[in-house]
Parts: C-alpha cells; sequence; structure tokens
C-alpha cells in the first residue's frame, strides 16, 4: 500500500459524507438516528443531508451531536423503491438520491450514502460519476461473515449487473482485492471464483475462461488466485474474496440472509419451549446476544458500488437506525484511507488482458 | 392424485430398494449401517447391495435385522469421486453403481440409491435408464428447510446442468409439482421462480421467457405459479417449490448449508464462552437438540433426479449412518408412492408448449 492518493478534494480537510436521507423503508427518521450515531463516534466528520429542507431541518435540530456538523441541501423528489432506473436516470434531477450523488461528483464529499432505490442508484452513479477507466461492468461488493481472522470474506458482483463476461470477472477480482486490502486490512487477498465444483473442468464456459485469466491478472494485481471455489466457501477461511456474477452472487446473498433468519426463528422457538429452556435463555443471555450480534445483517449493512468514480455505499432499504450507522461507518472507513483513489490507481496499473474484448455482451465464445 | 400406477414391476410386491454401497467417501460401513436402521423401521423393504461380495457379506452378517432381507450382487469396480462422468459412463459396467442403476432398469428394484459420484451417476442414469418422453434436461431435487406447514420446500435444479432454457424451467416446475405432491403431500404445490427480485422486469432473457410460458403450464399441470421469488423465499413460506438452473441452485445450496453449519459453530462456542452459558447450555439441553435436528443437513438428506425412467435417490457424498438412512427412508417414501409412474403420467399429461424449440442450447434468442 504504497499509493498516497488524495482522500478527496481537500486530503487536508475533514471527512465529508453526502447522505440521501429519503428512499429507504423507514423515512429520513432512521437515517437521522444513524447518522447521529455516527456523528457521537467521529467527532471529526460532516455530513451532507440531501432531501426535503424543512423536515430534515426539524429532525437534526432535535439532535445535540449533529449540532453546526451538518449542512441540509434542499431536495423535492424522492426516488420510490417502485421507479423504474431508467426513468430516475432520465428525470431524477430533482431528488435527494441525484443530489447526493451530485456532492461527490462536485468533490464536496468523498462518499455517498443511500438507502435507496439499488438500480437507480447503481445507474445515476454511472452516469454522474463515470465508470473508472478500464472497467465495463460496475459491481456491488458486500462483506460476508466468515471464519477469517477478520471475521469476513467480501464478495461482488452482488446485483449490479446479471451477467458478468471473463474479462469483468477478472476486474471483480482486482477491485475486490483492492477492497479487502483497504476494508479489511490485508496486504494480499487470496480470491476465489464461485462455480459448482472446485475441479477445473468445472461450470460455464465464461467460468472457465476467467479461469485461464486469473493467474496473471493476480500478479499484476497484488492478489493471490486459489481458483475455483463452492458456495460453501463463501463463509469459510479458503479465500477473502469471492468472485461471482451479479444473478449468482445476489441469489447467494439472500440465501445466506434468509437461512439466517430462519435459525435465528428456530433458535427463539426453541428457547421458549420449555419453562427449563426460558430459563437457559436468561443465564445465556449475554452469550446469546454476542451470537445475534454476529450473524446480525443490519451491522454488516452496506453494498459498496466498484469501478466508479467516487465511493457509493448502499444501505440495506429497509436499514433502522443500526443499519443506517454501519452504512455510515463503513463510509467513513473508505473516506479516511482514501480508497476510491487507491482502487482506481491500482487498476490503472493493470495492463488490460484482451482489450479488443472488453464490451462483448456474449459469453459462450470468448473461452 | 387420481392416478394408480404400479410401484415397480411386481406392485403387489414389497418394496425393493438398490444400494451402491460403494463411492461414498465413509466406505461401506456406513451405507450398512444406513441399511440397518431403514431396514429396522421398516419391516417390509427388501434391499438389492451393489458392490465386492466377501467385504459386504461380511458386513451384513453382522447385523441381525438384515437377516434375509438383502441380497449382495457383486460388483468389483469402484466408481471414484475423481473419476470423470464421460470415462465411467464408456467403462463403467463393472462397477458398484452401474450394477445398483441396472436393478431398476431391469424391474428388479424400485429406486436406486447412491452416495457416489454425482456427475458420474447421472449420466449413467441418464444413459441407461433414458429420460422421460418431453424431458431435455433432467434435474436433482433437494428438501429445503422452510416456514410452510410440511418444515419444508423443493427446489430443482441443484446441480445436473449449469443451464436451463425457459422449457427446461418449465419441465423443472411439473416436475417440482409432482414431487412435492408425492413427497409432501400437498394437492395444489405453489412454484416459484428464482430471480433477483420479484419485478416482471427483473432478471435474465431466460426468465423471462420463462415466466411467459408458465401460466398455461400450471393450469396444465395442476400447480399454482407464485411469479418470481428471491434467494430470501427459499426458506419461506411464499411457496412449496423453487425452479431454477442448476448453476444458480447448487451455488444456493451450498450457500444456505455452509451458513447453517457456520451458526452452528457460533453457537456452540457461544454456549462454551462462560461459565455460566455452560450451565445453561445443560438446561436447554432438549430444545438445542431440537433446533439441531431441525436444521442438521444429513436429515434432509438425499437428491432426487428428475426425469428418468426410475426414481434414482443421490445422497451426499460424506453421508454418515444417519445420512444414508435418511436418504433410504426417502427412497422407501417414494417407492410405496408409485412416484416415477405418476411423474411420468403426469408429463405425458401435459402438452409441449414450444417442441419445436425443445434442445436448443442457446437461451437468449429465445424470448
Amino acid at each position: 500500500m504504497t499509493l498516497k492518493g488524495p482522500i478527496q478534494a481537500d486530503p487536508a480537510g475533514p471527512v465529508v459524507i453526502s447522505v440521501d436521507a429519503m428512499g429507504g423503508d423507514r423515512g429520513p427518521a432512521a437515517v437521522v438516528a444513524g447518522l447521529t450515531d455516527c456523528a457521537a463516534r467521529h467527532p471529526d466528520v460532516r455530513f451532507l443531508l440531501h432531501g426535503p429542507q424543512d423536515e430534515l431541518q426539524r429532525l437534526v435540530s432535535r439532535r445535540k451531536d449533529l449540532a453546526g456538523r451538518v449542512e441540509v441541501r434542499h431536495a423535492e423528489g424522492v426516488v420510490s423503491m417502485a421507479d423504474k432506473p431508467s426513468q430516475v436516470m432520465r428525470n431524477g434531477q430533482g431528488t435527494s438520491m441525484w443530489s447526493a450523488i451530485e456532492a461527490v461528483r462536485e468533490g464536496s464529499a468523498g462518499v455517498v450514502v443511500s438507502c435507496g432505490n439499488t438500480g437507480a442508484l447503481m445507474l445515476v452513479s454511472m452516469m454522474r460519476l463515470r465508470k473508472l477507466e478500464g472497467v465495463n461492468r460496475p459491481a456491488i461488493a458486500c462483506f460476508w461473515p466468515s471464519r477469517n481472522a477478520s471475521g469476513f470474506n467480501v464478495m461482488l458482483d452482488v446485483g449490479a449487473d446479471v451477467r458478468a463476461d471473463p474479462d469483468d470477472l477478472v476486474k471483480y477480482a482486482l477491485m475486490g482485492a483492492s477492497y479487502a486490502r483497504n476494508g479489511l486490512g490485508l496486504t494480499q487477498p487470496r480470491v476465489g471464483l464461485l462455480n459448482v465444483g472446485t475441479e477445473e473442468n468445472k461450470g460455464r464456459p465464461e467460468l472457465k475462461a476467467a479461469h485461464e485469466l486469473m493467474p496473471s491478472a493476480a500478479e499484476a494485481g497484488g492478489f493471490s488466485y486459489v481458483g475455483f471455489v463452492e458456495g460453501s466457501d463463501i463463509p469459510s477461511a479458503r479465500c477473502d474474496v469471492i468472485v461471482t456474477d451479479g444473478f449468482t452472487g445476489n441469489v447467494a446473498l439472500k440465501t445466506g440472509e434468509g437461512t439466517a433468519t430462519l435459525i435465528r426463528e428456530f433458535l427463539g422457538q426453541a428457547f421458549r419451549a420449555t419453562p427449563l429452556s426460558r430459563i437457559a435463555a436468561l443465564l445465556a443471555l449475554t452469550s446469546l446476544k454476542r451470537l445475534q450480534v454476529r450473524i446480525d445483517p443490519r451491522r454488516q449493512n452496506g453494498g459498496v458500488f466498484l469501478g466508479l468514480n467516487g465511493t457509493v455505499v448502499k444501505s440495506h432499504g429497509s436499514a433502522d437506525a443500526t443499519g443506517v450507522a454501519a452504512a455510515l461507518e463503513l463510509a467513513v472507513r473508505l473516506a479516511r484511507s482514501g480508497f476510491s483513489d487507491r482502487l482506481a490507481a491500482r487498476l490503472a496499473s493493470v495492463p488490460a488482458p484482451r482489450q479488443d474484448e472488453t464490451g462483448h455482451e456474449e459469453t459462450g465464445g470468448t473461452q
């Protein structure tokens, strides 16, 4: 990590986070509550809050911790979960989401955080911030609880694009490794390619093609390539970064979350089953709470859009104050580390493996 | 369920299960132990056991419950996990796997159970048992713990083929519904198509095409189509059958198993954390054991190959006695219900939606 890029427009200045107050399922009150939590932990961080001036000003003025640290930027419109991304891209100028992204584009803030419509956030981010040189498909990366020392793995893409060509998968490996370096503090992240088996002959043609390209990308990109990994390896200690297309990644992410939620319910039922088990639950309260924290998806809230000129953190639409605070915490960490510039520098340092094929839609024939 | 097909060659005779004793990670001893467990529960069931005569005879003769109920069929060769399916298909005649499948083909047994190499088992099954009329790609179906009254959902394909055309997905819906009818005792199963969102405009082209075909197939096939579902719906009560391609299904299955295993580990750590929590674990022992049973993948062991002339149950390669017993239990249930013939009759009763396109390899252009 020898790169020393500026964190934002003014690297010596304080960290500024641009926050879309609207578009989440729980409204701006949850966002401001999360903001307060983050502000209390980071007295040097400042915030730009985007949405209806009067409503936001009222919410902010009630919080002592936010005094003098939040600038509200008025935006009348709200992007709803039902809005089509393409329509938001055409007509979304007056919305809080647009305004929040614009603040990063013009250099007023280092990172943007939004709980809103993922598709719209990605499309507007792509249009306003632009893709990084050499990136065809940006990706969404998330943390996944694992047996690694850090407690997490990085997985991408978890939903930016339903398909990925071999070159995209290689770029995901580079970007995911850079994210793991900055987000998890690893020097030489281990990258695995998600497949239905670990043998070389397994899987779809685009995976076999990407598998061939990985070793040279690993050398240039400063990561280790461990080969194919399976779904059961996602929470394992076999690798630090799991690379897959946005369809598979999204299904895996939601399957993991759904499984964890189901088991939490079963656990609750088990502890309410008999009088003895209810006493046991009381005795084990501290340990169980620690377990809840470890598997609580709210605490790992925040998908990061990789491959853009600027960092965008997508919080879960249903995030409450705890969830919003976790997404903001991630944003602060990434802004502080100058992640956006480090990623750009890393991508620029790696030669494009096969420039002529970038942008292709077909995957079957590139092997 | 008005169909009354014969269970096997002699419907009035006892249920006979053909068991591949070799190829599992734990060897024939684990298989014979599981067999004993199943035999004790079903005094009327008989078994054909395939593998090296002397070794198997010795293992069987030690078990009182198996006396007079197991016929050992000698097979010298063993299909290993590393063997290439195509090679097994060409040269596998002398193996226990081949012999076990052959017993179903010739009508000596109703169902075959194997812990061996999935790819080889599928390929030999396809070649020897043949695909059912109208089926292009057979699928592997499994049970998934859920919030439904039965405690389970059915998911397919979880790994037979890494791709699926729209027509394949429609056939999976028909076959999955038939399996849920016989395996879970439902009259009108609800089928969902796995996607990255529930909106109509989400996902890959082949999914949108299958989505269009589903309503008419549902009417003809006696199931309800609930539309697109997400990964988080796999353990939910939104549907009974989840349809997807074998790549996505395999990743989802292993991700779910991996997540459950991780949480079990965390839970164990939580209960060993403090003296108080260790006492709590003792008090809650019964409840925790019930929970372990509910989320123990061994108890739902057994993927079923659908779309063949005959029923094949694939047990997990690492299955121990408990796992093998669960797979055998499933085999007995399916043999008793005459599932194989019911499924064939159901498929024959539904007109092929677009006969001219069956067999295509490309998926993008069929919308």
